[in-house]
């Protein structure tokens, strides 16, 4: 190996200055149909309007481009949720709010990606439903393929969904609208320090 | 495959909005020693200094996390960029100037990069210097240990490097000073349109 890191001059302090507030990611995690990307989607419109820097990674957006080598078995499926975590970080680093809506069932995947993104900057949201709500939802007719045997690794019916046992938010949307979810995310994440201006840039 | 596009209501014409500024790729392609990381380095300082939003992918960085698992023969070469112009892409649709500063030596590497990131928001940059210069620079030793046998794949001694046939800049580092450097590459990126403000937030 021939690695030399590189201290470059711009550091990520001097973009969180420029920005205004932390680099983050908020990492969503639950069942389809739980309503992790209309979620994600609430957040980041209300982050932007209020003038912070934001970036959404999506399975599918991320599947078609980055991950589009890789398949649905078990081991595509952590591969594809290491890369994000290393894009996250990567653009966490860059000084954006970095939001990602993926089933990711297992804790180890996601212990991974808060390892690469820190653990003060990594905060973890349950989108918790019961499987028969969404089930009920079944927004992209997943689950009726699963029933039909056309889909066989369908998370929550053939394979393992692995609850979080300490997130930083858990969000029952059976129970809540949009509206308080969100207003509960802002808190949650005000509250984590993330939206706040940098300790050295006040 | 069961992949639903989103269009998510944050844009990347908002997000740029937001920056002032498009989001954008500048891609530095040469060989190692040819100077890349130093003017890469040098043009995010010009341009944070300037209020504009910035990220420097680098080989060593992406190689350490993203690209960790990934060896140095031609496949783990060719996927190693393939990524970084997946990633590449996604930072610059996030709204960043994105500057990356790999060896990058094959054209249809640099094509795929140019594709994924849309002609109009890459600017690509031969960083070209004599290989004796570069051979004479060995900032990281890696001519020595290919002269030694070592190395066995150095690009410039066992590998090729492919010159750019249509860069957007070339800079001849034998013979500008990394200000005169940066200098035209802020004039280029300028005409290029891609420091402007969009048109649709003027």
């Amino acid at each position: 190996m021939n690695l030399h890191t590189q201290n470059f001059s711009v550091t990520r302090a001097a973009r969180e200055e420029l920005n205004g507030h932390k680099g983050m990611v908020v990492w969503f995690t639950g069942l389809s149909g739980a309503g992790k990307s209309t979620l994600a989607n609430a957040l980041e419109k209300r982050l932007h309007a209020h003038g912070r820097h934001t970036y959404l990674l999506d399975g599918d957006n991320v599947r078609q481009g980055l991950n589009s080598d890789l398949d649905f078995s078990v081991a595509g499926r952590a591969e594809n949720i290491r890369r994000v975590g290393e894009v996250a970080a990567l653009m966490a680093d860059a000084g954006l709010i970095v939001i990602t809506a993926f089933i990711s069932p297992f804790r180890r995947e996601r212990e991974i990606a808060r390892q690469r993104v820190g653990d003060t900057r990594f905060y973890e949201v349950f989108v918790d439903a019961p499987l028969t709500v969404c089930e009920a939802r079944d927004p992209k007719g997943l689950y009726r393929k699963a029933r039909a045997g056309i889909l066989t690794d369908m998370t929550g019916i053939q394979s393992p969904y692995e609850r979080p046992r300490h997130p930083d938010l858990t969000l029952e949307t059976a129970l809540l609208s949009v509206s308080e979810s969100v207003s509960e995310l802002l808190a949650g994440i005000e509250v984590a320090g993330c939206l706040e201006m940098p300790e050295y840039a006040l």
